[in-house]
């Protein structure tokens, strides 16, 4: 099953709708049932001992898995979170982050998957998450859209 | 086994080592094996559908559960989160967030519990999350500290 | 919202629709969005150094939820886990295991809470498990059921 | 990194430490830091509609991440679950269950990853869990051991 969205398409489109989390990160890939996004690292995401923060890490994984899930099932600003599991695993270098996320299972109501962290450069994961995506029904997307 | 610290003296400490995060975040109580924290929520914390962004959410759980934990230990500014995990339950009003913490297992090592998220005045939780920290050992601490 | 089932009345729907656990756990107690079970402990349950399996701790946890959501609805043979997680904090003791169940949501589609694990006699938690569990819409359940 | 045992050497060492858990699951094969299980399905593992049971996915999930650990660390009957978080994903057919384990961090003291599950003959996940095991220091596995 192909993407519907390009990584363009899906940038511009969040642009919109998030427009407070613009020049965050960047989409450099989306393909089926996946996508990759990096997250610049400045100082702003640090904790003492030069560890990017949780809550970062957290941001990027869980809007690459948006971003996979919107590829696969078109703009739906409503999608949300409904969990999300992360286990932090090594500390990240002061590099850029990168998100790779896989979808497991594409419903019509839910989408779930994990997705890998890495510091550029370095194939061990520094984190790992396991999210769920609950997706409106149409109705009501066209609706509130 | 009654804190060490008092909302004070951890509010202090964390301007100290958390300086991006001043302001974001009150802390209202802690006692023994909890913590109570409050975020204040504009519009920076807000997704489309006016619900408060995930990673907000996984902010206040974080933070709420450092702050149960350090009362108990002390200062160590080096304890970090090795997992968490958070069910969104309920989309939140447009009212200060509120987290309730407690410690379930305080070893040497570990630090694991949960926080309720709620929205003022209203006690149906909107979010819950499990968590553990990891509290570096005491030598560690001194050397870097 | 009081419950809709007594402990018996969920006993005896689970000896007919899971006989293969019939004996293997109790219902001490149902109320408004909780539940608590016991569960005997004997050697099948046992792992090396004496820890009571993590399988075993899977599986009454799993229960106790499962019977604090089928006392909010009424007879749902059909309700299943769609996730949980658990955190193992200590060892169990060699006496039976006492389950405390909340529910945190009752939607019309899901059901979300956590569950506390205790030995007997002593009321630090061994493990901690959050869960959430789909319910089928009724006509579904009609037909099937 | 090689693993430091073969599937025969892991088999006969669980026969040994797990005898309760004989015959119940077949390692197909360990490689660098990941592992293969197969669980033949029968009636005990059966729900109500033909599910296979979220303990029996437990159990599978749990094995397969401890074998792939054991391959890598030697025999370590000590090492014990610390948290496990699973989402069932798909109903499984009345096949065998195949569960695909990789570890992601393995440190002295930890060794973290994720396990997927499927139904024999369809690679479309059934269920997906992460997990954390601890690993005891080498000088209480020698005392216990």
């Amino acid at each position: 099953m192909e993407p519907r969205l390009t990584a363009a398409e899906i940038t511009e489109f969040l642009d919109q709708v998030f427009p407070q989390l613009r020049g965050q990160m960047v989409i450099e890939e989306v393909g089926p049932m996946r996508a990759r996004m990096r997250m610049p690292i400045d100082a702003s995401h640090l904790r003492p001992g030069g560890t990017v923060s949780g809550p970062a890490m957290f941001t990027l994984a869980d809007c690459t898995f948006y971003v996979a899930t919107l590829a696969m099932i078109g703009r739906e600003a409503l999608a949300v979170t409904t969990s999300l599991s992360i286990n932090f695993l090594r500390k990240p270098a002061r590099r850029d982050l990168i998100g790779e996320a896989r979808i497991l299972k594409l419903g019509q109501r839910l989408s779930v998957g994990d997705v890998t962290l890495t510091s550029e450069g370095d194939d061990r994961p520094v984190a790992h998450a396991t999210m769920t995506y609950a997706i409106p029904p149409r109705d009501l997307a066209r609706k509130l859209g």
